[in-house]
């Protein structure tokens, strides 16, 4: 097992990584009382919430499984946690037990933020995506139909307890979802790691279990990092949105749900990597190895085909970097070096929408 | 005009108090950026809609009218506020302006704590009640339907106007429902004030503008020092809450909406100082004194007559401070002596619950 730390001051908390894990007793320690409520969905709930029950032993601890999927990330969904801790009478020394991938860390990570003003939560992911990204730096939330994590806190977890053992029952997409993630902190800060990933992509497609952990380590590594330095994202943080401005818009367009969160991060980077070569920034060498990586890694490369330009600009507007009307992107220097900008080539936006939006695969 | 001051270090903000000050520039210096939403509601609307947007001349303003009333504070009108935020493409620079009473105060705050994980936020209240206690402290929120203020967030205003001339629309009801909460610093933290109070309460119901003013820079001025040593509630905070954890109650079983938030403040505030004598804790005197005064503020001094004991107990359990399955409660040692006890005689609340149900008023 490997601990990193997220180091936040009072708010400092351990990330748990290996194999086994929810068979140990790691996170009995990090409940402050008696009373747990664990959130889960239909899909992990068979899988792995009798593992996590038989952790809690001794404990008062109550489940609420919600359906899953992106498309149930929203303020109604939210409300049967509520409802849960509420039926249940669970009292402000509740903590909340996120059993499962991003969707479920997010929301019960809002729930935690919100319930009595502010009540403890651990994340347990069981998704690549969620255990090299969301469950770690307390960004929590839920999505508007006008927009993706539009509503939502800060609100760090007391630890994150990532199995690895539960990445063997993801589907493929779902690991090649969470290795465009993985894929994102090699491009924006570690060039070292993204060479890495080139010679080991392989090995993380077919599940080699000493290659995904590695992956996962580092990556919340690089993350824990960037957040400790930026946590309410007034700077350097915003690094992490590489490719979310476009893939968000992609989300939201095709419906919550159509497409995982990094596929469309994927093909997110892949546009922002295309505008920082029109703008001069990148290279195209280096442009054609992104491409190439994401292409080993099974990730799509283009938009949907129903999505217009008009749409495109629309939804990126609405992003939590717009300002005053101005879109503004994480753009790319070199592989290993992103910046936030808003003084890119406005002409060069528009040519990377139409050159993405004709390939109509 | 008084300027009154929270201090919270960094989260520091001014209160205003005083008579016209909906037609100064007042808060113009408190908004960051050029978006502003405004949201108020429909009762208010017609009232003071047109000088709020008067003094926003030059900002890009737009307003969103929410239905009155406590029984709409909940996620789904929240949903609203955001409904308008995106619409209109507000971005992390927004300022909300919360233009009511209390309700407004606390899901505009609340929406404002949320959206794209907090933006700022300004309070126009204009109910006596919001203006001596809601609008002031950062406590903002929304009800569950099983229980009220559930769901919420810290989240401090950037300034505080509270323009006098608005009490002069206010209903009886809404002007004695704010009267409640002036007693309440009184009795939790301030004898003089409430002598002051017993001299000059006529003054108070006939709407005196001088001593509506002081009460209501007085009120300000005690709840600013509370909040200033205790912004999060750890200790002293709890003091505020005398009286709503039988108020809660009553305002949950009777539906959101029937009973006003300060009425029942003041039948919880005589249970509370009821349960503080059977307890050993109070004199008769004071007993009196205070029920004298809640009297000639004419407000109700019994719970509905529909209520049962069980009633009482079972969504006091549900109250924030309870712990463990302990009702814990603000009780009085004297008039201007306030505690917080889980210590009290479980067969005095007992008592006190009968006592009160047995009024068929």
């Amino acid at each position: 097992m490997k601990t990193l730390h997220v180091d936040l001051g009072e708010r400092s908390y351990p990330i748990y990584i290996g194999r086994g894990l929810l068979s140990q007793d790691l996170i009995r320690n990090h409940i402050k009382n008696k009373q747990v409520l664990i959130v889960t969905n239909d899909t992990i709930a068979p899988l792995y919430l009798e593992k996590t029950q038989a952790m809690l032993t001794g404990f008062d601890h109550q489940t609420v499984i919600l359906p899953d999927g992106e498309q149930f990330k929203n303020l109604e969904t939210l409300n049967l946690i509520f409802d849960a801790l509420l039926t249940h009478k669970m009292d402000r020394s509740v903590t909340l037990v996120a059993l499962g991938g991003g969707v479920i860390g997010d929301m019960t990570g809002f729930a935690a933020a919100s319930y009595q003003r502010g009540v403890n939560f651990i994340q347990i992911p069981t998704t690549l995506l969620s255990q090299v990204d969301s469950s770690v730096g307390g960004k929590t939330g839920v999505n508007h139909a006008l927009g993706k994590n539009m509503i939502g806190a800060f609100h760090q977890p007391q630890c994150v307890l990532a199995d690895t053992e539960t990445l063997n029952t993801l589907e493929d997409k779902q690991l090649a979802a969470g290795i465009a993630e993985v894929i994102k902190y090699g491009l924006l800060g570690d060039k070292p790691f993204f060479e890495w990933l080139e010679s080991n992509i392989e090995k993380l497609t077919a599940r080699d279990a000493d290659a995904l952990a590695y992956a996962i380590e580092r990556s919340c590594q690089d993350k824990a990092e960037i957040v400790a330095a930026d946590e309410k994202e007034h700077g350097k943080r915003a690094l992490l949105n590489l490719g979310h401005t476009f893939g968000h818009a992609i989300e939201t367009a095709s419906g919550y749900g159509q497409w995982l969160h990094g596929e469309a991060v994927a093909v997110g980077m892949l546009m922002a990597a295309d505008l920082s070569f029109r703008s001069g920034f990148l290279s195209k060498s280096d442009v054609d190895k992104i491409v190439s990586l994401t292409e080993r890694a099974k990730l799509p490369t283009a938009p949907p085909k129903e999505m217009t330009h008009e749409q495109f600009i629309d939804l990126m507007l609405r992003d939590k970097k717009a300002l005053n009307g101005i879109i503004r992107l994480v753009l790319l220097q070199s592989i290993g070096q992103a910046i936030i900008s808003d003084n890119y080539d406005r002409t060069a936006l528009d040519q990377t929408l139409e050159s993405f939006l004709s390939v109509k695969d």
